[in-house]
């Protein structure tokens, strides 16, 4: 630690400007840095650490699913991503390419993948013969490059980790099986792990992925009121089966199409952990997801070495082997109240403060992260209490962040109100819809809100008429601003 | 399984012609497949378990031994390339570079990493400051780009994976230290996981990372006799701290560069695992890194449905629970014998049959893959029997690795001697050598040999004169002829 970063770090307060906000966290909680090339940051340790809890969770439950991990080349010809036309359309703009080799200019000039569909296309090609083949349920963990204008760390940035999987299937009900089933996943892992509850839903044609049949997204509401697209299933159809000439002979010897579909989610999650549950102290981490659960201060006076410290010490060990994320930072370099703040602006769930008293009385202090609220626990109890209390700082998370999209999810029926509502508080508009991409274009250039997903339910005909054009609605659209 | 796939895979045998034996293990094993980009592969499912596996191992090492993990960017701007001499001089010959972004010329082009000192570096130059930020203990895992001519599957592709670390020290002791912890960390690592022995030393001037002070790696002996290299560990001074600006303020207030180190092992290492263990009936894995470690087939005869499968199936269940990696094979348009040339061919160390006589007799037959020797093991007893069982197969396998290497690593004092071993029977042959670059270029020219390594031990003034010059030797250098 150098000595500016002794110092305790102001945050701008979220209320006042929450972009700002926003970006302090991100660097003085040392998750993301800027680098010098424009739009391409740095995951540093802490913020890796947290994406590497997302991956373990989330590839457990890919891997249960049935699905197995590959890796696919960085690279696709020019030629394959013409391929599939509106793939190539979508995603054009955003490529950055590759023209010389070594010493040698390239005949054909080479994307570094955007996304992978053109590059898994030829090999499912060569590998997929006979029904017996199928399904295919193939996930890889990469970079992805796009050439974006406007960037912010974790949000939109030229290149980002994800998971991208890709799956092949005999019928087209199998393909909308898988589609929605990692949708649910998706869903559930948001829900349980990021303590983040989600819309899952469909997207509409304006809005869906280049090259998909349909696209369905989980899609979350940030502190702010804006959505975030958490992440996206796409029923691709037999659009790049029919490009990639991918085909089986089913069981009366018939040469088929495979129906396909891809997935995916992103470093992108790590802002939303951010924009979801921080406040104007900093982050705060779910527990299932915080790279550190516990941080464990001794209070130092006296003879705190021989006495608060060992307490200390041996407080870290049983919650270690109670399977807890646990850190001890018992420094003499910086006071007890900077570490107060430097772990609560890191989003530590639990603080738990051991000073000569409290030894003396057999008891630790523990201080949550989401509540602020003090307790003290005995000693001998922190083992058993403390993944109690991390189960309930969980729960209190998500319940927060439930409450605040309940409360921040409106239905509108009339254009001026659903003006008012999004210059005022923004949030989830739910209207009813036409159907139309131009009334979609037209609300958005007016009113910055896309339509971010339509629930199940919200899928047919509705009492008022279309929120822009007045034409009978066929929908119930979830608007909103989005990052 | 496709039609074709029903059929038993034929492999050339490896003494017939080692380099295609490699390269149809490489497809028929489905461990990886060429693409249409020249020198770039996939991994497919099976060979990249094999790297998970891999990856969780080392991981557990690196951060074992107090480093974290963080991602750097893809893509590194050409004056940064350039800012270390030897090391631009080292690596543009071999760079892919990107010059357009979405529809944009950029104004200075960007080398896609073929390894990240020089994106490093100006961040490290931003974060260090002081002696209290020092060690800097960083690891990466992500792909890297080298435009190679010659390419083979896993041992030298245009793309490949690895993992990276990149450390900075106050003093160039603490430097060497962490070079030579890491060394001993990949040695430990490739003889206890991949069963693979090797020779721990230093590199020559001529054959060290462009950039570093000092090289050091391990290597290892092929079973054709040829060495590979299967991990480095630099030792990089202060070459990268001056080029990088990356300085700390001592305890007595002084600037001072910092010491740095990198160091790297990739998905090579699953090339090194097919050479070294492989034979003509196809791979073998060992166990502790086999995605599949027992693989059960239930030998279909009479009433097998309802006495062999429920016996399988339990069995499976029992293994599973003791923690052993197991797949049941319970098919039936694939004959017993098909499976079983298959799942050899695949690698698997241990083969469990059951038939309706062993299940009258209460006990399964277990087929070794390292010796294919045969054994009766009560069903009662496999889940204590087979992790003994696979603890054996992974000591013989690296027993006769050992043995393989010490026969075939020899001490010659002449040069004639030198170039007859090299062509009967290659291996590593042990010779003086006067430290002169010339002579290393003279017999590398005329003999392909290169110096591996030189081993401790062996950096002294030799009894015989330089193999190839006569003058007074300061070394015995370890050469071979090496992928």
């Amino acid at each position: 630690m150098s000595a500016n970063e002794r110092l305790v770090k102001q945050i701008t307060p979220k209320t006042e400007d929450f972009s700002r906000w926003y970006g302090e966290i991100v660097q003085k909680a040392e998750l993301a840095d800027y680098t010098p090339m424009k739009g391409m940051m740095v995951i540093r340790p802490y913020g890796y650490a947290v994406w590497e809890n997302i991956q373990q969770r989330l590839d457990r439950r890919i891997k249960a699913l049935g699905h197995v991990n590959a890796y696919f080349p960085l690279f696709i010809p020019e030629s394959f991503l013409k391929k599939e036309a509106e793939h190539v359309e979508g995603f054009a703009p955003e490529v950055a390419w590759v023209t010389v080799g070594g010493k040698e200019e390239l005949e054909e000039r080479l994307a570094v993948r955007p996304t992978s569909e053109a590059v898994i296309g030829p090999m499912y090609s060569k590998w997929i013969k006979s029904w017996r083949d199928l399904p295919v349920l193939i996930n890889q963990w990469a970079n992805i490059v796009r050439w974006e204008k406007v960037t912010r760390p974790f949000l939109r940035t030229t290149e980002f980790l994800w998971q991208e999987g890709h799956t092949c299937h005999a019928t087209a009900e199998e393909a909308e099986v898988e589609t929605l089933s990692i949708l649910t996943m998706y869903k559930e892992f948001c829900e349980t792990e990021l303590a983040i509850p989600v819309l899952a839903g469909h997207k509409t044609p304006r809005e869906k992925f280049a090259g998909a049949q349909m696209t369905y997204a989980i899609e979350a509401l940030m502190s702010d009121g804006k959505a975030l697209q958490m992440g996206t299933s796409h029923n691709l159809g037999q659009h790049f089966s029919r490009a990639f000439d991918i085909k089986f002979e089913d069981q009366s010897q018939t040469l088929q199409y495979v129906w396909q579909t891809s997935w995916g989610m992103t470093t992108r999650t790590i802002g939303a952990l951010i924009m979801v549950h921080g406040d104007d102290s900093g982050l705060r981490f779910p527990p299932r997801i915080a790279p550190v659960q516990v941080v464990i201060i001794p209070i130092p006076f006296g003879d705190w070495k021989t006495t608060v410290l060992p307490a200390a010490q041996a407080a870290a060990e049983s919650l270690r082997k109670a399977g807890v994320r646990v850190q001890l930072d018992a420094r003499e370099e910086a006071t007890p109240g900077w570490k107060f703040s430097e772990y609560e602006m890191r989003g530590i769930p639990l603080r738990i403060e051991i000073g000569p008293r409290d030894v003396k009385n057999g008891q630790a202090v523990c201080v949550r992260r989401d509540l602020k609220t003090k307790q003290a626990v005995p000693l001998a109890d922190l083992a058993v209490r403390v993944p109690a209390l991390l189960d309930e700082i969980q729960a209190v998370l998500f319940d927060q962040a439930g409450t605040f999209l309940t409360a921040n999810t409106r239905r509108v029926q009339a254009y001026d109100e659903f003006k008012s509502v999004l210059e005022s508080s923004r949030g989830f508009v739910v209207s009813p819809w036409c159907g139309g991409a131009e009334c979609e274009d037209k609300i958005k250039t007016e009113t910055m809100a896309t339509i971010r997903v339509i629930l199940p339910g919200d899928d047919s005909p509705q009492d008022g008429p279309c929120l822009c054009c007045g034409k009978p609605a066929v929908a119930a659209a979830h608007f909103a601003r989005a990052y």
